[in-house]
């Protein structure tokens, strides 16, 4: 479990790196958490590399989060919920422009790198291991399922809300992690505008109104 | 480079697994590579991986298609290739019901297992590969801009059919990959029923009809 690469040193002699337990010792292994799975995906991170980006022993990282599931979860929990607190506000007059607001609140949440990047490392560690899947469905079936679905009518509600979660989640893979073009370089207004429909339709069953084919 | 496992052999006998080129190797490989990179995904498959699930010396694989890159690209081709050759039948008469064509096409891919775990490797490699999501760009680019767009109308008919497969693609995703609930244990021709008319929206600009709120 030592660091290869590292210095030799005495006994006792203190490591230069090695910052003990102490005030923001957890938020700054939360910090490294976002990096070392952003960079590497769940299957590549490890505990250690997560210790040293973080300057602290690896078992600080065990007495914090007990395993790798437990730091990736917490990670993931403390840089995604700012994308998937939707503001109660969405949910009080669903029927009229939830589609629009909800839109344009996820793509304020893409648009900036900040937020955007754990995000795409919790979408690249779900689709490549089983563990990461399993947090990921914890995380939206509680905070998006259980928040939106009551705000809305109908015996499906749920897979509604779900397919309007995959044409959003669809789109991100394509403009940001695959980036095919148009939609990698789209005007995000344009996008907006595109989609706030179709999540409308899903979301209340309120279709767009008819778009001119040959604009 | 040799497999472990393998009995012990005198100089000169023949090794009983290696098969040497001839009819079918080139088949076999492919075959090979799509178990490699659909277990392993794009970053962990490697030529020797594939050579040795083909029961070939690995530099028939370079031989063949000279690199990772050019094997997986290949191979994503060959085992692809139905899921994207979109009948022209479908692109005729795209202003009636393409949306529908279109969708139930793409799940009765999905929905066999021959065919989804190829298209799963490849969007497994695609988010986290710069390489294969360079080959997956190309391939949606050829295969389904290039086809579909000519049919639609509107400045924006690529931008347009992109979004219709961010819908499919992202539908896909919390379906097969994700495996969230409920998406992923609906009915297929609930799902045909919710997400056709949306792809039919994406691509000719007609709303879907609207859905009774509190069915």
């Amino acid at each position: 479990m030592t660091e290869s690469g590292e210095p030799r040193r005495g006994r006792g002699r203190p490591r230069r790196d090695a910052v003990e337990d102490g005030p923001g010792a957890r938020e700054r292994i939360l910090l490294a958490a976002r990096s070392e799975f952003g960079e590497r995906g769940y299957d590549r991170a490890s505990v250690r590399g997560i210790a040293k980006r973080a300057k602290v022993d690896p078992s600080l990282v065990h007495h914090y989060f007990a395993s790798k599931e437990g730091v990736f979860e917490a990670a993931m929990e403390v840089n995604i919920a700012p994308a998937m607190d939707i503001p109660q506000l969405f949910l009080a007059d669903a029927q009229t422009d939830i589609g629009e607001r909800l839109t344009r609140f996820v793509f304020g949440i893409w648009e900036h790198a900040l937020t955007r990047e754990p995000l795409l490392a919790m979408v690249r560690s779900a689709v490549n291991n089983e563990t990461a899947a399993a947090i990921f469905r914890r995380m939206i079936t509680r905070r998006v399922l259980k928040r939106v679905t009551p705000a809305l009518s109908g015996p499906d509600a749920e897979l509604r809300v779900e397919l309007a979660v995959a044409q959003l989640v669809g789109t991100a893979m394509l403009r940001y992690l695959i980036k095919l073009e148009p939609v990698a370089s789209a005007d995000v207004d344009e996008l907006i505008a595109q989609l706030a429909p179709v999540v409308q339709y899903h979301l209340t069953g309120t279709p767009p109104t008819p778009r001119t084919q040959n604009a």
